[in-house]
């Protein structure tokens, strides 16, 4: 069985292997206070091109979102996303259950707009009973989106104004973050969302690592007393190293960015293969996502050596998802789009 | 610096390291139903001669504590622990976020009695105002505690036994599990926990493992819908073989076994060595933490070439912690004796 | 102006201020433990041919809901409820602030049906990821809704057949329940709420009370340790008394039932006022509140020597919101009424 | 059977009930926005010296300590107060239930000292792990404590300053203020205590009104956004007029005092039976809360006609409490005082 129904069903990039052998019996200070942690934020922050920003190592994606949000925000306050944002979707309340509502708006393609947030404020502050309602006070956006979009600059621009503007802090869900910054469509850089927003995480878990989440904490605002919360979370790992290391590894020479670019090509070919056959695509992802209509058939003939996920119906058809990533392997791609062509 | 501050400042048995490498590119489902979890958690249940057990890896210590402890209180109730419980002291309020008191009880050696359980909920209950105070509902205790004391046999049982007959949960930490059942005064063994306890958890952290810990919810009344509970709060792991292959690799040939005794014999020699010096221990323990109280002098010449914890004031003197662990060398050990001597 | 933008501009039905009078300078003991609140038990128990009911006196709605809700869920779990329910739009997060996920599903009138309840639950089991999504564990419904609508008898019965069988509980919030009891429209009584429902609520702040609302908890699974649940969030008034002595006035000969024939008899010559003026009605509401949909120089006319409340945009007309209650004046309706006339 | 258990076993001033009655049918708008609202909030800041605090009239104490306390702690943050705290023994962990805990510092009489407050602040952040601790944030004391003693002005300015230099808010729980105010060991202002406090309380329910107590926020920094907290918590009340009206009147031609007085006068002479007949106290409390210590057969006697607490063993005695209030008739202490002579 090929498994492409994620991108996260296998290990992480040898390099990474290779240096926990090697590092295995090496004595270091606990809980991320190590010179492995050091280095690599210091890696993350030239990255950015902001030697201030705060980085910090934590374990997964919703615990990442959790923190975050839960360490900004007030009692009566919400976080503004597109209804199908990961916070809302997929991560069983997790915000709600540190006592914050979601505030899901309306998307068609998981992005969220400007004016969608503008009217959002707008019409909570014209309300004459606001107090009677949730206060919008952040927004999350994911990038790539869990439909495999992407925002432009223009558009990241024109929230960034806007939250800005509110003064509301603007934070960057990027679980996938190296699967949107390598795609051809993609004309962000990792310094433009790090001045751009106030806060974003670069995603290890589904990108090279075997687990590990960078969070970026760009505004001075957000960052008092972080250790506290991921501590309090149960988010602070004993042996800390373990994500310094791979971080490290990760932004040394690039190698985040190039197995990015792998996984990203191999997921065209197949959005081509599904093109060349007439076959829709539900949502128009230049990412390493993509999203097929199947027919019945079509979908019971390609489970057969293939896994794969269930998205959605789709009229009467079947939205399911194919995920790339950077362990995929050419030659498994190849044969998924022979199959493909033999639908 | 050799350090022994911690029983967290390297890597795992390279057993692990080892499979790690091998099943690297291996595709897996996530969130822990994959093969490895599985089988790590057969072998866990046979261990505790429980077949019925459910047993959750999860990534760290403060993270398990949270997640049971939460999944079980009703709203007004509190848990129950010494005054040195970790749940109490070093976890950041982690189980009040969850909006639970911490109910902690006087304790001179890190245990609590079950007579002390018993008056606490004697009083609870005689006081005419008692809706007005937190409702103890929980037993949680440490093995060994974090003074490095153990239960006995005796002791757990009258617990349970109480817990039973008031029906509350007992709840058993077992973040260095093994270094309390290797110890030559432990009369426990792991069946015997899952039989008197109603959850406990088995550290890998600390005892061989990059991270991870292995929950066992051995009452039917706890276990519904737990894995809700771990996604909630960002505690499932999206490669969860990372876990299994870890505890499967730890229950193999009773490794677990084998390298926690290890910690506690070096443990002994310490602890001997500053017997034959003369030099006080602040606790009586029989595992791998031991707690001399040293004079500025001794901490300053101890100091030079070894990383330990400072404890507390001990009269004139510094009560401080040394830690073995599975990975320790026995030609380490044996300098800090050599050192201690000279003092 | 006269005030007919909701139902608690005004004080209390006379006869409970002057037993407010005549009793204040009793001595009773707190906490709702005095013969008051025994008394109005009694009569609400009767009222619901219950005598095994729980019965507890709040201070108002928003409480009421938030301690029910947050007593019986666990923390994965969320309450399904209409989009327009009270919880959902109108109480500032407070169910999310004890950390439970509101799960609004869309509904034109205010009611929801067994029909989407039973969607939301088949969806959410047949999710294969269903442990990543919160997990739909409580049906919230308001009787009268926020609309004005009602539930009839067989809709009711058939929500809590569903419930029953799928073992969640059903809970209705009555802040307005006498308006919607003595609607002609209805064929609920009291006896038959509390035999479908789990708990629900007897309004008492928007029907003849100062404040209060009076909770009744009908299935025992649902009854253990409330008054710990009230203490907790604050809503155990000291002269408990104060509520009990409110509801037992309103439930001695049948006070809480003539009252709102009141309200509704009002409203509904109000309703037939806009009908007769051709004035679209934006919900078909037969119980106090009503919902004309005014031109701007209809609601700039009727805003001199009234107080109404703005809902929302309806076409190129605005929905606005006219409540009467049990201290409406007739002679003020009837001016109301040539004011309509006159438009 | 004379009630002297609580300060709050008996209704309001007949003036609160008079302007009840005679404003009943009034129409105001609701959540606090009246006119009785903005004339009391007047008044209190008149009294308080402080045109700029914000007024917040709430229901009762339980209420109004977990809001103020979860509007400006962040997650990691604890409440320092004396272990016998209101928010520590009797409000069913109410502020943990907002997700902080509480950090209880030994006391003999209920108040704390600057002394202790600034070592546990340099304790927690000399700690090498503070990260690993909940981080002190806020002061909670109590006027006059639950154990009827005060802070002089002196012990509160010194506390004043040390929380102004360590940039933590100081919080006054004044359930009793008007009885600690008016005691002749008094020698603090309401003005001074709004000078010298972030925040504090007036208690209304057990000092002359039916229920309610006045927030006061004299620093900027904290008053943003409250009335969406008090919404959240379900602590708005609809008619808030009723809360507007009682303080308004309580604050009219000094009533608040003048009953305060009433109440600490009696209670003095209380204190002065027991002293005459050599019954021990167990507090030195010069308000309106009495410890004596009873002997068994004292308590018998005492009980046949009145009703007292009891508070906790004493030796081979018991400590009970008698309170006084604004209701309490000078006959029946009389009565008591000749029931104690003949003991």
């Amino acid at each position: 069985m090929i498994r492409l129904e994620s991108d996260y069903t296998q290990g992480a990039v040898p390099e990474i292997i290779a240096r926990l052998t090697e590092t295995n019996m090496e004595m270091t200070p606990g809980y991320g206070e190590d010179e492995y942690c050091f280095s690599a934020a210091e890696r993350i922050k030239k990255e950015c091109d902001m030697p201030t920003a705060d980085v910090h190592f934590l374990v997964g994606g919703t615990q990442t979102n959790l923190l975050f949000i839960s360490s900004v925000l007030r009692p009566h306050q919400g976080v503004m996303c597109a209804h199908t944002g990961h916070i809302n979707a997929h991560e069983t309340g997790a915000v709600e259950a540190t006592g914050h509502k979601v505030l899901a708006l309306g998307s068609k393609d998981g992005t969220l707009t400007a004016k969608q947030v503008k009217e959002t404020l707008d019409a909570h502050y014209a309300d004459t009973t606001h107090e009677h309602i949730v206060q919008p006070a952040m927004v999350y956006v994911s990038f790539p989106t869990e439909n495999g979009t992407l925002y432009s600059k223009a558009q990241l621009t024109e929230l960034s104004e806007l939250c800005r503007e509110r003064d509301i802090p603007l934070y960057l869900d990027g679980a996938r973050l190296g699967y949107g910054l390598m795609s051809e469509k993609n004309d962000l850089t990792m310094a433009d969302i790090a001045r751009l927003c106030d806060a974003f995480y670069i995603g290890g878990t589904k990108v090279g690592a075997l687990f590990g989440e960078a969070l970026v904490i760009t505004n001075d605002k957000y960052k008092k007393d972080f250790r506290y919360i991921e501590k309090q979370k149960g988010a602070m790992l004993a042996k800390g190293r373990l994500l310094g290391l791979q971080f490290d590894t990760l932004f040394t020479d690039g190698l985040y960015y190039k197995i990015s670019t792998h996984a990203v090509c191999l997921a065209k070919k197949i959005r081509d293969a599904f093109e060349k056959k007439n076959i829709p695509l539900y949502f128009d992802s230049p990412t390493n996502q993509q999203f097929p209509c199947l027919t019945d058939e079509q979908m019971k003939k390609l489970s057969e050596d293939f896994a794969f996920s269930y998205w959605c119906k789709a009229g009467d058809r079947h939205a399911v998802r194919f995920c790339t990533s950077w362990a995929t392997r050419s030659e498994d791609v190849e044969r998924l789009i022979e199959e493909i062509r033999s639908l």
